[in-house]
């Protein structure tokens, strides 16, 4: 589950709900991992809620090196857990810590097997292969507008924006699509979330809409362009899909969109 | 096989003979895709070489866009050929041009079957599922020194550079690895190639050397810099490895080395 960051803590709180409820309500245990921010504490919120809403236990697994993300006592928390929740922060913070660690390869072994992994913001652009590791807002796609590295894995079909509307990134999702079309591009908007299923199926559920980018027709010329230069960019397939819908990611179309 | 750019064409050529040889030599067919340059000539002079050294038929296909790589004759004419040669250029005209189309998804289908696939320059770096995009020189590693993208997908632990000691990229392809130091970066010289077997070995041939980035034991503080800052990165493990050496990238350590 790919969260756009600020989701509701405070009201009806349907997205972390739905985080405790597919961890297994009334018998979850959710690890709360807050590397993406470099502060213990942005886990700990997190706590109160998922215990709230009935999970059995949920604990911040405080990874702050590369040691911590080998520490065989962490891979075992890993390996207990129901459901893992990726904090927000930086990216490249998880990218730069986790990648290549035994707490990344028990993570992606968990969401393999079924165990689901939630993470919102930054939590939510690092679950993919190439993962968007910063930019700029902005109408207008340009070549260098956005960065982007290698994330943890758990997906590589997609590439996911968060704080999507709201920090105006739809031109830098465009970007990153046009630089490989093979990519889905997915732009999250806050207090909203994108459910992939183990069948490719993406729900849509909180108060934003997901928009999806298909490059399967797209042609540009990015690859002529550099620096700040305006793109041309033909044949891009975009879709927005609202709260309830669902998006067949492996078919590209919408198969359940609530009009 | 990734080929670090500027392979002799002239005198011994064998890394070019070896590509001959790897793509069954006699009964070979091989296919040369010269989309990171965009001129098909860049294609010609390899047939001649190629069927020089005995292959049976060497053929340029011409893919400048989305339609010539959703063709169903190129398609066809990947699936027949027993070698795939992908000639230098600009690897963002190959991801951005070839990225989600038929043609790429059968080149990555003919590799998995056991089909050598050779990439020169962009066409080597192009071959890893997070490529090196653009960049630059230089000595010290700095966070923008390096663009990254989404490439083929060929290979999905490592990232590749070429013209490597000509071009000084030692320090972004440290910077690249500390992105995420789950990815082992592979810096090849002009005239040398880094030749990856089905088993995970890979064998370096030709005039320079192959430098190898192990970065399981790398911390770095790129999360926590921006632009041109220079960036402390610790225990990088690098080697570089000659003409006839072997290096297992499953174990990261040198199983037949000369000294």
């Amino acid at each position: 589950m790919a969260i756009g960051g600020a989701e509701d803590k405070l009201r009806e709180r349907a997205i972390l709900r739905r985080v405790v409820d597919l961890s297994g309500n009334g018998h979850s245990r959710i690890a709360i991992i807050p590397t993406a921010s470099g502060h213990q504490e942005a886990g700990q919120r997190y706590i109160r809620i998922f215990e709230e809403f009935g999970a059995d236990h949920a604990e911040v697994i405080d990874i702050r090196d590369h040691s911590d993300a080998n520490d065989p006592a962490n891979v075992r928390l890993i390996e207990e857990c129901t459901g893992i929740f990726l904090t927000g922060g930086n990216q490249i913070r998880m990218s730069s810590i986790l990648g290549g660690t035994r707490v990344a390869a028990a993570i992606r072994e968990a969401n393999r097997s079924g165990v689901t992994v939630a993470g919102t913001s930054a939590g939510a652009s690092a679950m993919t292969a190439v993962m968007v590791a910063g930019g700029k807002r902005g109408r207008t796609p340009r070549a260098n507008m956005v960065q982007m590295a290698p994330g943890l894995g758990l997906i590589d079909t997609l590439i996911i924006d968060q704080h999507f509307r709201e920090r105006d990134r739809v031109a830098r999702l465009l970007t990153m699509v046009s630089y490989n079309p093979g990519l889905i591009g997915i732009g999250i908007d806050e207090d909203t979330a994108a459910l992939i299923g183990p069948d490719d199926r993406m729900e849509v559920l909180g108060n934003g809409s997901v928009m999806i980018v298909d490059g399967s027709q797209l042609t540009s010329d990015i690859f002529a362009k550099r620096g700040a230069s305006p793109l041309t960019i033909t044949n891009a397939l975009v879709h927005f899909v609202a709260s309830g819908g669902i998006f067949d990611l492996d078919q590209r179309r919408p198969v359940a969109v609530r009009w």
